[in-house]
């Protein structure tokens, strides 16, 4: 390598979080707190709705899965996700779900965080679930019927536990090992653990039920007789065109709360409703505009679908995080250039110069 | 830091190419054989054109600037770019345009390639105005005007030296300054070189006119009466709504080409005429099946916007390159796991491990 060439430059100063780094970062921080500090990002950001630019995501169909692109803004910082989902994934050895993402300043396009979100994504995606049943959910609920006992499964249980107060779990995936793993891995935070042999038995007894299973198929994990009154029923697993997890009766009579409306009418649960469904998105709730549960035996739904807001929110904390305890690297993403209007002298071999590496 | 958990990780390798080293393999390349592969591969890709998943970008436009998404992707690959453009960046010592983006596998989504983008957009831009004025500018074409002398200007006189034969260059920008930091890059090259005191003077005589300023607004650069018969105009510089430089005259009798009509429409010089005004694709005329330019008096312009396969393009000829000499680095952007249901134990805290760092 020529290292007078590289040398020649400077960085404008991208921070790069690697997937080891931003999960070294977690557990500096502690779990609790990531979890709770992204879900009061959240919910701050969800609360300045019409502050942000909000579009539905870009996605990219292919045979065996999707790639999207899920942007957002607001007048300070621009945020993108790269996500994807492939199902069959898990059999070659890699995630169903692996994403990074970048955290931008909008007055001059630089890109301040690139980071991965792989890891992020569950954290946020469970600190939203467990945010919305801060609202949605009985305030006396306790136990959770867990369904899908996958790679979020356990961030889903840690979120419910921390800010909800959920000390029972029951659990069902039709993977046994993913249970195992599952029970393996909670075994430190003294949840009490109940394994059940369906989907139905979890749920009896249920004050929440959260579904997180991963087939791209319309599944119907949770029929109608398997749903009390006053349950709050957390959909997570359901969150592209042709994959839902909940029969259509469940959403017809519960009060049913999602994200961002029209993303969530191609993506959610309630892809399989009426285009105008009711539904409440919960910035309103947040704001005070919209009522969340108003009864103790009706039940509730978040229809949780991921929307790029809440990446927005969870980059904003590990950029946050990050500066504050001294992780990452800077890379040189952008050149830097003494003279902007000069690029092409990065290119230009110099007279004296033999590029032999 | 606690590198027993770093190292805990291995990585799917994410090859991550930097500015500085992008640049070096231009170097390594060389310049010429660069613009000569991204050409060849943007002809490659362009006349597979019904293979490929289009959309227009997504545009974040905001006070000083705006910032884009640009996706495309085949059954095989997928790629998107990451770019700014804010005209006052240069007064803050940053560059107007600024990018990077990602070469991933359809099949499982995984991202194989981050790389700078920036140095890499000012090569294919170039690649793909060569390409376009080697099927629409008169064969005999040696004198060629370039008004705009900034960060792209190099880059489009080489890959009309190299590709289309031009040996002579007509120069003007409102600031001297560009056009002597150009006239001293192009040293090197044997090229005639003529300053000029405007942009009518720059056009009079000249087979080809580039246009490649930087302002964002409605400027008229040239007017027909600049425009000689026969002529081929390389419309560069405008590229997003509100940003033109042509006089609607000077489309009107011309036969116009884009790289694809519904974002062109948008962000084109084309912004300024009516829904159904007539343009040709340029894949068409790559496969044959829509005719070039068709008489040596006709004014001929290709209307330049930059379409996302132009960067699948160059991110496959800089992947390819990188990995033919070994350039760049790995990368764990994506948490490699030894099962991939386990995601938690990346941040799942040992019971005999004290995070300190």
């Amino acid at each position: 390598m020529n290292n007078y060439a590289v040398n020649q430059f400077s960085t404008t100063g991208t921070l790069y979080l690697s997937a080891p780094e931003a999960a070294l970062l977690v557990r500096k921080v502690g779990l609790e707190v990531s979890l709770r500090s992204i879900a009061a990002n959240i919910r701050e950001d969800f609360s300045r709705w019409p502050d942000f630019d909000k579009s539905a995501r870009v996605a990219s169909h292919s045979e065996f899965g999707v790639i999207e692109l899920m942007p957002v803004s607001d007048d300070h910082r621009y945020a993108f996700k790269y996500v994807n989902g492939h199902p069959r994934n898990t059999g070659l050895g890699l995630s169903t779900v692996m994403a990074f993402g970048v955290y931008a300043d909008v007055d001059t396009g630089s890109p301040l965080l690139l980071s991965e979100l792989t890891i992020t994504t569950a954290l946020r995606t469970a600190a939203m679930s467990a945010l919305a049943a801060q609202s949605l959910a009985r305030p006396d609920s306790r136990v959770m019927a867990l369904i899908g006992n996958g790679a979020q499964s356990e961030f889903q249980a840690l979120a419910f536990k921390y800010l909800v107060g959920i000390d029972t779990l029951r659990l069902y995936d039709v993977d046994p090992d993913a249970t195992a793993k599952l029970v393996a891995n909670l075994r430190p935070f003294g949840l009490a653990i109940v394994m059940c042999g369906s989907a139905a038995e979890a749920a009896r007894g249920a004050d929440i039920i959260t579904t997180v299973t991963a087939d791209k198929t319309q599944a119907i994990i949770l029929t109608p007789d398997m749903v009390e009154p006053g349950v709050h029923i957390n959909a997570v697993g359901g969150d592209c065109p042709g994959k839902t997890e909940l029969h259509a009766d469940i959403l017809t009579r519960a009060n049913v709360f999602v994200e961002y409306a029209p993303q969530s009418r191609i993506e959610g649960e309630i892809q399989q409703m009426p285009a105008d469904f009711a539904v409440t998105e919960l910035w309103q709730v947040f704001t005070g505009q919209a009522a969340a549960r108003t009864s103790a035996t009706e039940v509730t739904v978040f229809d949780s679908v991921g929307f790029a807001l809440e990446d927005f929110s969870a980059l904003r904390f590990m950029y946050d995080s990050a500066e504050a305890h001294g992780f990452g690297q800077r890379i040189a993403l952008i050149p830097s250039l003494d003279d902007p209007k000069d690029l092409f002298s990065t290119v230009a071999v110099m007279q004296d110069e033999a590029v032999t590496c």
